[in-house]
């Protein structure tokens, strides 16, 4: 049994709090708030919980094996450090930290004090997103020529952060997740309508093989889109997640070229569609399984510290470029892989 | 009573035949093709017109006051010059050339020969770009904030083109036209599947006043998208062209920046939406009663020689942008306006 | 302040619950369930809440003003008619009881014992169906011609009752609401395929000034679909409940007889469609208040005794005209309104 | 090479006129109808073809081998007759007669004198309907529950005809051909909300072994809806013709009861769901193909002039239906099969 607390009830909180409560081999022994009012709250829904309101206390009590971090991003760092030099595994929420030296601390520490640090890229254990990951992986779909997803809706401005760093995370994590690489080079562009952060960005990553990823993020859309297209050479998909149901298309679709003496041709291939059954669990419930593994036996996270230090490089690219004209900037990483 | 000749009749060549057959005011006198199979078709359909394999014929007639136009982009400079040489008023499918310079030489040959220069742009005569045009110009929808544009499908790859001269002036002249203004700058990327030109790309213009606008032109998708959002900053508009009826939505939806002592907010509203019936007379037919207005009583069109040139001038500055790294180039005009 | 007490913690009283926990004016003090387990979950969400497995002490408490019942419905009969006896107000989930016998006794019982009787129609509270009502109410709509209803999913079989019994009492109680009166004959088809109660039905409804009312409910649709279109001779509405937003389309749509010396005619007029915004207030919640304004106040409800006995009686019709060859039945009903 | 005659060339005459000049095997000789403007188009469109006022020259042609007839309804049966008279083989609109007197007379007069009669009921020839029927006869769908079609839009309101002569055509064409059977019996509902003639209807037919089938028609809708539902006990089919792609879907989707010694259950089972690639062939150049192989080989259709019997049959079981308080009414078949 692995005895956890939990530091942060707000938005995404209740959620972690629920799945740790229902989940076998969890025992969530604390919850922490700043917020008196949100602590009250969580005092009802898990009347067996100590209640904290500064975290430390449950940080020095040496039964705890395991805390979940879901604050705002400012404090990430410094909450995840705090943590693991109490030499407790932690899963924090997205992004691991403000920028990528702090990332890359982190996962330092970690490594250091032997602990699992794991992000909460909670994208990545829906059904959906490990039906492309396998299509990609089996070589179902052939190359992956492109991939164009588009996230937008009215969203909340942030003062503390841009579209970018509220938004970008979902996507990139989802596409070096199922692509198993990541990008090497990356043009942003963007603008601020409003505030002086962006309210709206299109990036576009490339990756070695050729394989172009292109992302629109938006917090000015009068509609919610939630969509993306994976175009492979073999087969196509398309995930529209504001359905709730048939989320994904597979279309057995596919362009290739005929080379002759004479001429070179593009031909086309069009065929059935198939809206395959996915996977329902909760994708939050099948994360934390993976970090309960993690820690008791040692298995290895499609999630880690090292994962989502990348996705920070990157972004920190996408903002690089948009100061340098939009230009394509080569992604530096700080990680081997 | 207007005499015209039509030079192809390919594709696009019998929708023009049939329109000006049905037309007050014109007289399809000739049609002309150098397919025999083509001309035999349209032998069949319009009984009453001469069939020429060589165009010489009918611009040498002098009671043909006006030649349409419907032939590959590459022969486009060469047939117009030939049309305006002969003084004769010339409509001709986009682009107008296959570079701005041939597409300037063309305005200056129809401005020394006091003859009409069209471009046939028809999406700028359809009832939901008429609709937006006027949402925009009359103030409703407040500052234009940004428009995204989608066009994707399974397209025909085209070895004399790419996907950027094939689509993007469809999306560029709508751009103009209901801004009523032309790009500052542009930034593009792009990638080549197949063959060795584009097949998907993604532009970005600025306009002066911090409108952003994108596109996205795909001939690799497994699905048909031509959609567009324009985010003004009092009303929205989401126009949908592959629906057949509710082709447009008005959101009276907005962002609104709120400035007091302490903070500075950004606050939203949301209210109705329109869909408005649209105006549904046949694009094409509305352009060429422009084109007859045009010549008849010197009236200005929408789709002028002038206007046209722009969109290469905007095109040719995407493609130096790919080769550039994507970034941002300043867009140089031939043209005052 | 309104003690209440709430019977049932199944699938919808956990809802009913949260609710009279947030409101103003109600404290909620017992919660009872026969299931030990459900009792268990209520303790935990509601830890101030007495838990009964028997509610009779909750009956006999005189501090309790009204109790909430959300049972199965062979039991509605049963326990309403004892929280009457024991002179308490009195909301029970939808139907009212087993059949119209019982439900006009548990009316004549709340008349007698001075005590409010409301059903739960939950529909008749949310935003979309109080603008429809709104619509037809103050003439906009003209004349309702026809409303066609179609309430359809793979649904859960249950052995105590059937489609009708499970899914038409939302439908009859949104017509008779919107209408403001109701049928006066019905006929029904239905087919039982897999047990002895029909899982499949089909229901008209004509009302006196001839609207006609059409219901598909069914069980074993492969898709869930809740829609309704309200014909009206001015104006059209579509009511599309599955959408999470713009559930209201409505179209400046009508029909209209010209009638002249030689022949009659039908013309249409179509023009825009407008998506209100809508309250989107809970509907539990608005019916919640309303039942304490009916306490307090002495109110009207939507959703009395009498108006729930009406759709018993209309339901007692259609399964007779089922077992008579589907004939239209003259629905008699118990109460004058 | 069969000589053909058209008679009518309003609204559909001109797409056979297209078909028959395009296909293999037909020589199109004559084309007449009593509007002089009607018959100019057709000149122009077709300056090969004789044009005629009055259909009897053509009929008195020994050279013309077959007639297709595209005239309204009430002159269905004369112009018929007259065709088989003059032993030449027919194709006529749907519906065959505007009664079922004079639809035997017709079949039995084709039957006399050894001609083809066939009839136009063009849904039966499209990719997405001969996909339902391989679907159904080969078993994959197991026994067919019910059918669900809806077929309304805001239609043209007819002075000689009412909605169900004019649209239930089309579904039970469908029903009889993808089941294989025809109806025992129907109950059907009605409204004349403008004139005297019904505008809105709902027919429920019952096959022998429990199929339920169901219609909704309507010329007074705000939009147009096409969409049919088709419940197997094994799979489950929808097919919505208003798509212009992906028009099937078949859901792998049942119900199943499940016996044991304390209960009966009822166990759903949801799977993939798969969008068919379907034959794009134009439905009518089909049928006029299976017309010239029934003529030159002998061939059966599966639009026989008994298949077109049995359908007005049922709608004249409908409307006896209407008339006897929607009771359902025994189908009296005048042809064995």
């Amino acid at each position: 049994m692995l005895n956890v607390a939990l530091i942060g009830y707000g938005y995404w909180g209740p959620n972690i709090a629920r799945n740790l409560f229902e989940l076998e081999g969890f025992d969530l022994k604390y919850i922490c708030d700043k917020n008196p009012h949100r602590l009250e709250i969580a005092g009802k829904k898990h009347p067996t919980c100590k209640l904290l309101s500064n975290p430390l206390e449950c940080l020095r009590d040496d039964s705890i094996h395991a805390v979940v971090i879901a604050t705002p991003i400012f404090s990430h760092f410094d909450l995840t450090k705090l943590v693991l030099e109490n030499k407790k595994h932690v899963l924090v929420e997205k992004p691991l930290a403000s920028n990528s030296i702090q990332a890359r601390e982190l996962c330092a520490l970690a490594e250091k004090n032997g602990r699992v640090l794991m992000v909460d890229h909670t994208f990545l254990y829906t059904g959906a997103v490990e039906k492309i990951h396998s299509l990609i992986q089996s070589g179902e779909m052939g190359n992956i020529l492109y991939i164009d997803s588009v996230r937008i809706n009215l969203g909340l401005f942030q003062q503390d952060t841009n579209v970018i760093w509220d938004l970008a995370p979902h996507d990139i994590s989802i596409f070096n997740y199922i692509l198993g690489k990541r990008p090497t080079q990356i043009s942003a562009v963007g603008a601020a309508h409003l505030l002086s952060q962006e309210n709206i960005a299109y990036l576009t990553m490339l990756f070695d093989d050729s394989t172009m990823a292109h992302v629109h993020i938006n917090w000015m859309s009068p509609v919610k889109v939630r969509s993306m297209i994976v175009g492979g050479s073999k087969k196509m998909v398309i995930y529209d997640d504001v359905q709730s149901n048939e989320k994904l298309k597979i279309y057995d679709t596919g362009a290739q070229k005929i080379e002759n003496p004479y001429d070179v041709l593009v031909q086309y291939r069009t065929g059935d569609v198939l809206v395959p059954k996915l996977d329902t669990t909760e994708a939050l419930k099948k994360e934390l399984q993976e970090f309960k593994a993690a820690i008791v036996k040692g298995e290895s996270t499609r999630s880690s510290g090292y994962f989502a230090t990348n996705i920070i490089d990157i972004i920190e690219a996408a903002e690089l470029s948009i100061r340098q004209d939009s230009a394509y900037i080569k992604v530096t990483y700080g990680n081997k892989k």
